[in-house]
């Protein structure tokens, strides 16, 4: 029996959309094709999602991403912002200082010039606001039948920080997470748009950026900031489980304590979404040594948008299979699983 | 009436397929719209195909690309390859060593794990075999109608070299151009295999770094190289066209001396097509002080990959309307056009 599915969708020997979701699968992907294929054996795990370089003595943070989201403009963003923040953020949380950005286009033909124009127009002005500059680009064009209009990739170099000292392994058990705000924003925006909902308050996406949030903490707090990232596919609960994997650290966050847009979670219950999970696009998560928590807030609650700042969560004791777990608003506990596919594709 | 034409693409408002093909209608598109948006009126001109930008007292090269070649396997290379061995030639036509690559994938669901395996590995091999490592990725999945296959978008950092001393702006009359191989074999080939066509000798594309003889001739010559670029969309005409109009002077070439695959050559009679504007992925041309034009024909000769390296033209005097003319083999002359628009669709 066929089934529902396409012939090609059931074949695990070929690619699927769960596996762009930034959960399991991708871990999957990258891990057991990617890797390999790119750097052989004798450069394991060297593919991130941004590195570090050095050059000439001078230490630069690079990293990459493309963006498919769709619609290419939805409430609070489009596309071009959505590809010059999102690299400006990856810099951002690495403790760099965004230099340069470049920005390829990859265009089906028959997209409107007029829409090209709007978000390239966006891209300009949102790095503009960084005080960056998109220094290079590409454009290529693909017929009707190869794409949905718009693919951006755009890719940044930035000056890492002397007082940034960032990374897995600098975190410690009873080190404080703090997130700069509520979640899912992006996410539900953008699903809201597709699937034409609408709420009695406007659901806007959170896509902007967390430079200058970002920046203060590192200047004020320094070596005590542990590790920063920005929350995008697979939420905040991604980091969660990246934190567990990658210190060998249980986790624990307070419900209680998460903040949350109203309308956000309106959205989500009606979707069937895990807030958790949801993709933000203007949003730190910063790991800090216990000590500086309450600064730590206080000094991304002086950023408009990162006003709400919160601690949500505490790393733990060592253990043999760490866990992220969860108190629940009524006192139970609850285990955060790494999402695995592909909850809401075409987000970013 | 409406002709063949599809009503989407006779409206000059939207994107068409040869807006990407390097020639007149991208310099229209990246001049007329994609530049005024993203740089807004005060920094006109500053996107280009490579950049060269400063940290902290390094001068470094970037350059992006995105690659949308069907297929995605043809004789000589694949996308893989092409999109690594691309990003390293354009750092090295800037002088630039190539310091390390992004590499960001956009994939089709369906696509078969064992072909992106396959290409991935020859990303490596190709990144390996220049001594520079792919540092950091993106992995977009998009579903079956959104794309067909596979998009690479690779960017490169460099570092310039202190002998590199490289611009329209040093190019003088009287500099000779030199072409390091035969025209077109990267076109012909990806043309070859998607037309299904197959010729007495093999016809493979020239996907290749050319770092080393790039390196050896700034090496060897210094300051008396005074521009490199790789002559890939649009071809040889489109890197003539853009030194007759950013130095205002007259450029010839001689058909006798450019140096031809004779395979290709029948190639591109049997498609129609001009290896003057036939893209190249492994092909150098330089611009050199005229009394240094031997020793770096010598230079060049020393690689395989331009064993066949060449003086092909002169830079001629200013002119109001600086032309490129080509001396013909039987003596006449040719006006060579910059190519118009999209000869060659999805070629890189």
């Amino acid at each position: 029996m066929e089934g529902l599915c396409h012939p090609e969708m059931k074949d695990k020997e070929r690619i699927q959309l769960a596996h762009g979701g930034g959960g399991e699968l991708t871990a999957e992907l990258v891990e057991g094709v990617i890797l390999p294929a790119l750097g052989g054996p004798q450069r394991p795990g060297r593919l991130t999602d941004a590195a570090v370089i050095y050059a000439g003595g001078v230490k630069l943070a690079f990293t990459t991403d493309s963006y498919v989201v769709q619609p290419l403009e939805f409430p609070g963003g489009d596309i071009g912002k959505l590809s010059v923040v999102g690299t400006i953020n990856d810099l951002s949380v690495m403790g760099a200082k965004p230099l340069a950005i470049s920005l390829a286009l990859v265009i089906r033909e028959g997209l409107e010039i007029a829409l090209l124009r709007s978000v390239l127009e966006s891209a300009g002005r949102a790095a503009g606001e960084a005080g960056v500059s998109v220094v290079t680009g590409d454009t290529k064009v693909v017929d009707r039948d190869a794409s949905d209009g718009l693919v951006i990739n755009t890719t940044g170099v930035g000056l890492v920080g002397e007082r940034a000292s960032l990374g897995f392994d600098r975190i410690r058990t009873g080190d404080r997470i703090i997130l700069s705000g509520p979640l899912g924003e992006h996410a539900l925006a953008v699903m809201s748009k597709r699937r034409g909902l609408s709420f009695s308050a406007e659901l806007v996406s959170d896509c902007a950026s967390i430079a200058a949030p970002a920046a203060a903490l590192l200047d004020c707090l320094g070596e005590d900031v542990h590790f920063m990232r920005d929350p995008t596919r697979g939420g905040l609960a991604a980091v969660l489980a990246d934190l567990a994997d990658a210190t060998g650290r249980n986790i624990e966050i307070e419900e209680a304590s998460i903040p949350v847009n109203r309308t956000a979670r309106a959205a989500a219950e009606m979707l069937g979404l895990d807030l958790l999970a949801a993709a933000n696009e203007g949003k730190l998560v910063a790991v800090v040594a216990a000590s500086r928590a309450e600064k730590a807030v206080e000094v991304l609650a002086r950023h408009a948008i990162a006003a709400q700042a919160a601690i949500v969560g505490t790393v733990g004791q060592a253990g043999d299979s760490p866990l992220v777990e969860m108190v629940t608003c009524i006192g139970g506990r609850r285990v955060v699983q790494r999402p695995y596919g592909e909850e809401l594709p075409r987000i970013c």
